[in-house]
This record gives structure tokens, C-alpha cells and sequence, in this order.
């Protein structure tokens, strides 16, 4: 039996919550309401590795996660996706985005993680702010 | 009861599949396998507007979609995302990627989409072949 280890660039980032299968780490980007779902399962690079049930539950966490972040920022529209071109660790971004957003029609990966598209952080006190309004959504949703 | 309508910008694309929820697009660009999963609910443009059924069934048919991405095509790395920035009707992205593909390790949206990362469309016989290894994995998948 391998233990799940979150990868070290992952693990930078704040637990917003920690759900039956999958910790949800907030992204300090004051540019979008943004989290990153990644599921507790030890070596797994793709969505169809996990088992079904698995499947199911990321189904029903991203599901969770886009409503909240839809009730507490209200964005026009989310973003869902899974990528790992930098990171293999399976993990799916659910992202706020809005038309007036700096980056649209874009999506925030690849080159808008670069100049000119760098994150631009939140700051004192407006990460606590955030933070704290998304974990009370999260737990609301 | 409101009857489901292809956008036309998606059906422009030919299908490479029809499943229980989802038609399955096949974009033609030779630098990826690429395919699109619409599911034919009418005015839905969100994952978590979806029923919990259909939810579990999108989920499931983009596991289908990418194993059989992986089957055919062998990419290295698999991409799944919902944005609909420019075409809000849902659909899911199921994408095959390679550590040597001309957008690697970019996303293949947005930027991508304009020069100088345009698409670059298989050509003839290059087309016809590419779908029919598809269809045929689609199927088996």
C-alpha cells in the first residue's frame, strides 16, 4: 500500500477544505476565485486510473466546489479542467472567471501563468478575506 | 420541454461517436487527438446545472472518451476541460498531448487557438484515416 503524498508545488498552497476523497487547496490569484481539487489517491496521473467510485465522488467534489464558488463570487462562468503538464499529480482547477477578467477569453494556464499574465496575489488582509469566504462556501455547498 | 440544438459553431465538427448523453466531436487538428463531448441537454452551459445522473454519466463517457484517446493515439498526457468562453453551450474537451507537441506544455485554448498556434488540420487522407482509428476506439472503449 503506497501513501498519497501531495506533491511539494501543490502543497504550497492553502487546504481550503478536505472533502471525503479530495483536499481543496486555494490559489492566491486576487485576479479569480480559483481552487485545485486533488483527490487522495496515491500515483495517479489521469482521471479514468481512479477506480469508478472514485470517478463518481471527483464528479460530485467539482460539482460542489463550481457551486461555491458561483454562490460566494458570483463569476459569469467556471472553468474546469485537469491538466498536469507541470504538475502529473491528478489534480482538477475549478476557476471563477468573469468577461471582465484580466485574462479572458483565455484560460489562466500555460502562458497566462507567465508575463504579462503572472498571478497577481491578494495581499493583507484581502487573502484572509478570501480565504475565509471560500471556506465558508465550500462548507456550504 | 425545450428541444436540444447543436451550436453551430460546434456542429461544424464532424461526429465521431453518439452516446447515451454526450455527441462526440472530432476536431480536425493534427497536432492532437482531440474531441468534444456535448451533452444534448438543452440550455445548460454549467456541469453542476446538469442532474446528479447526467453528472455522473458526462463523467464517465470522458473517462470512455480518454481511454480511448490513449488507445489510439498513445499520448503521453490527457487534458479534460470545461471552459466555454467562446462557446457557451457545455461541452467537454478531451484532449491527447504529447511532451513533444508544438503547444507543449501550454493549454491548447485561448492563445492557442491564434496564430502562430493555429490549428493544423489533418489534410486528405490524413482526415478520413484519423477519424476512423477514432470512431473504431470510441467504440471499443
Amino acid at each position: 500500500m503506497t501513501e498519497f503524498i501531495l506533491d511539494e508545488r501543490l502543497a504550497r498552497r492553502p487546504v481550503a477544505a478536505d472533502w471525503a476523497l479530495s483536499t481543496v487547496l486555494f490559489v492566491d490569484d486576487s485576479r479569480f476565485p480559483w481552487v485545485i481539487l486533488v483527490p487522495r489517491v496515491p500515483n495517479v496521473t489521469e482521471i479514468y486510473e481512479l477506480t469508478d467510485g472514485d470517478q463518481a465522488t471527483l464528479m460530485s467534489e467539482t460539482v460542489r466546489a463550481s457551486r461555491a464558488i458561483k454562490a460566494a463570487f458570483s463569476p459569469d462562468k467556471i472553468n474546469v479542467g485537469a491538466l498536469g503538464h507541470h504538475v502529473p499529480q491528478l489534480h482538477v482547477h475549478v476557476i471563477g472567471r468573469g468577461r471582465s477578467d484580466p485574462v479572458w477569453p483565455d484560460p489562466v494556464w500555460g502562458p497566462g501563468e507567465r508575463e504579462p499574465h503572472a498571478p497577481v496575489p491578494y495581499g493583507d488582509p484581502g487573502f484572509e478575506e478570501a480565504l475565509g469566504k471560500l471556506r465558508a462556501a465550500l462548507e456550504a455547498a
